[in-house]
């Protein structure tokens, strides 16, 4: 056997592990009896050791290092393949093992109070767990080393590449933009204020409605499946087994359908990395910021787009009839409304970004110790009224709305942002060719696929984000694109 | 930390592998993609090999050792759970971790072709697992040993103390009484068809009319839940989760309540074990044949009661107002018919058993390879044909309706009909309490749930299945209730 072939081998026992956990954390939000909560924390617990062991074992160094002797530096997939695995290994063993543990079963009970303070509104009950998660962070941080500040090496988790420093640069730069842009949006649905005909709008036919359009997009649903939660995710099981979920509202079916839409982006970037790769880098996402590309793109290009609806709102009105009380520009205009939302994932694209910039600036304050965790609700409510111009009725419209916090997930937000740059830049390049745009706009989207596939899919994480940014659009990484998105859909 | 605490610590931790290998296992009949099976096999593998070499460990060896030494003798639930470790933990020994592993591989892929198979009742697709299946129980067998013939040692995986012997013995006494029963029976409902009146019986309302049958007898749906599958079962993943699953039929509610009743039978009896011993025998079920008796006696002796149907008759007509268009007497008619039916899970009570009797059979040539695999379906079809009068259509309708042979499962059907025999021994053992009667007679079944939690549930495994019946009943396990029960039902 040689060294490569062994790291195959290892990575894929290791694969199989953490695959595991993600079947039960999986189950635990979709199907989990109520007091099955604390045995399932300590299975997460221990198969995350078991991951992280074999993870980080001295015979995956060693196999890692004959395969750098071995590769051909000139096997771009291969070589990019085992450095990105070098890169993470290093990461992952500077994390002790019992740390590891500690860290998910910390995580499995955040998430079960947070779900419980969420239903309650009750910061309190969460409080405790926020704090050991935070305390938790900074451990991390300080076991993996930062560039500049603890808040760094967070950031690092999720997109390889950025820094607190490089964020803030383009958030501070986008944010007047958005506020204007935010506003013009905002006032333009208030002097003309449209609803969706009454509901109900039957679950039933939502679940069937929302599987056609992710059909549609190319999701396989020979390996995934799209379940029901309080917050819509999209997890791979293991090649072949990719599951989305979504959350209904009885009252306005286009709430599922753009968390399906969502979701099925993340499903379709899963479902095209290779299976036999599946385990490492080449065969896994690059980043969140590329994952959270390729989700808005189907919700926010796609799916929102004028050229899609002409082609669905018949097929919607034969699923609710009600909407034949409307018509296509009346429910386009209700698709484009923009509103000042209390929660992040119910907000319109014109808006979604000040959410983001909101957290990302809590979170550095939390992880410099300038704010403490007892004043998080405080210091959220501040800071959306001086953003939104209102006020969070309670907790649960606002710190506590969101899971990731309760998954240890400090990092995670900015990478929201950073989709919603790099979905528009690429949009915008795929539409240049004359086979994407004619096939967009006749819900024909496997050219689009196919375009996505090559370009972003395939490589897996054996190039760079913003390699896959450059190579895919012929230019830097940049915020142009999104604001001229913004900017023509919402305030023109 | 004692040696007996050391022994509960190695015990949780197997019990932690295990159960997450069993929420792979109710996921793969649940909600598993089609194109993911081949991922879930090699994950299931590699769990039952890692929780066997926990369960077979000498440090678990090292420690049971001086934990027996440690017990005070007559402390008998502690000196009954190690006693019984040990006689587990010296038949897992037996097996070496490779071919734990490649059981586990073997019957993920073999429930998949049986499942293929089953579809298009092509019995081709799945001797060959059936053959590779048969071979390694014979391997298996060897490694256990057994008193006089391998069959032996795969019947005592299932049910302690009992051999192919001692359960031809009963079974061969069984037969003719059985068969007079059974002629009766069906001679009657033939004289005196009756049917239920047209559906459809929605699904929903079967959804929700069984759930509230199964709240009714005490199955909590804090620690539990019920899905859909092909086969129902029960399957627990963990203390406080204990799942369910039943098959609709739109025409029939009684088809998916019937399932509900005696899966949750089932239930009750791992809800009633005491979460705090999980993972060793005091917090384990004894027995198939133990198990068994508890969802028949839900199922049959209350479930199919006129007294049972007394109180609930109008509340299932509230579920389904056609229900309006018959009487109770004809509904009891209805539930008590009997026939002569190809699929085992269909059965009524009074043609069940000889379903089994020719199960046992076939299994016992298997093993003793006095019939080949290939000759299956064609025995099969002709010993249902002697037992039956009626030959089946087609090997869906045969030899491919269980899935236990898929499972690895042979020596497991005899406990179908040891169940039975204990079911209708306890019952009546239980209803000479004078508050059991009266519960159970005005819907109320928490004096009969609280006798069975003394009685059969609360001991776990720390005693044998006989010491259990002897001890409930007053007297020796005997077909003699069983005998009476149908005659009395079926035949007066």
């Amino acid at each position: 056997m040689s060294a490569i072939e062994k790291v195959a081998e290892l990575a894929t026992e290791a694969a199989l592990v953490s695959s595991s956990a993600s079947v039960l954390g999986w189950d635990q939000e979709t199907y989990l009896p109520e007091e099955a909560h604390g045995w399932r924390a300590r299975q997460l617990a221990w198969l995350s050791g078991r991951s992280h062991e074999l993870s980080t074992s001295p015979a995956l160094r060693d196999a890692l290092e004959a395969a750098l002797d071995e590769v051909d530096p000139s096997d771009q997939r291969s070589f990019g393949n085992l450095t990105e695995m070098k890169r993470r290994f290093e990461r992952s063993t500077k994390l002790p093992a019992a740390l590891v543990e500690k860290d998910s079963k910390l995580s499995s009970h955040a998430k079960h109070a947070w779900s419980e303070a969420r239903k309650k509104s009750d910061f309190k009950l969460f409080a405790p767990h926020l704090q050991a998660l935070l305390d938790l962070s900074r451990e991390k941080a300080e076991l993996w080393g930062y560039p500049d500040e603890a808040y760094d090496a967070l950031i690092e988790t999720y997109e390889r590449g950025a820094t607190t420093a490089s964020i803030s640069q383009v958030f501070d730069a986008l944010g007047p933009d958005l506020r204007l842009i935010a506003a013009a949006a905002v006032e333009r649905t208030a002097l003309n204020p449209v609803a969706l005909p009454d509901g109900p709008y039957p679950i039933e036919q939502q679940m069937a409605f929302n599987e056609e359009v992710a059909r549609s997009f190319g999701f396989d649903f020979n390996k995934g499946r799209i379940d029901t939660t309080a917050h819509p995710f999209c997890t791979t099981l293991g090649p072949g087994d990719v599951r989305l979920t979504t959350r209904y509202d009885e009252g306005d079916f286009t709430s599922s359908l753009l968390g399906v839409m969502h979701e099925a982006g993340h499903g379709l970037y899963e479902q095209g990395l290779r299976s036999a790769d599946f385990g490492t880098p080449a065969g896994d996402s690059v980043s969140l910021g590329i994952h959270e590309s390729q989700s808005r793109l189907w919700e926010n290009h796609v799916g929102r787009s004028r050229g899609f609806w002409e082609e669905w709102f018949p097929i919607a009105a034969d699923h609710f009839p009600q909407l034949r009380k409307t018509d296509l520009d009346r429910f386009l205009a209700f698709i484009h409304r923009a509103e000042f939302s209390f929660i992040r994932v119910e907000a319109d694209e014109a808006t979604y970004d000040l959410h983001i910039l909101l957290r990302f600036e809590l979170e550095r304050q939390l992880m410099r110790g300038d704010l403490k965790v007892a004043d998080v609700p405080t210091a959220w409510n501040e800071a959306f009224t001086e953003s939104f111009g209102v006020t969070p009725p309670d907790d649960a419209h606002g710190c506590l709305q969101d899971i990731h916090w309760a998954m240890g997930g400090l990092g995670y937000f900015p990478t929201y942002t950073i989709g919603n740059l790099n979905a528009a830049q690429l949009f915008k390049a795929a539409m240049q060719v004359d086979s994407i745009s004619k096939g967009v706009s006749s819900a024909d989207y496997s050219p689009l696929l196919k375009w996505l596939r090559k370009e972003i899919h395939d490589p897996g994480a054996t190039l760079e984000p913003s390699e896959l940014i450059r190579n895919a659009s012929g230019r830097e990484p940049s915020a142009d694109a999104h604001l001229q998105h913004l900017r023509q859909r919402y305030t023109e």
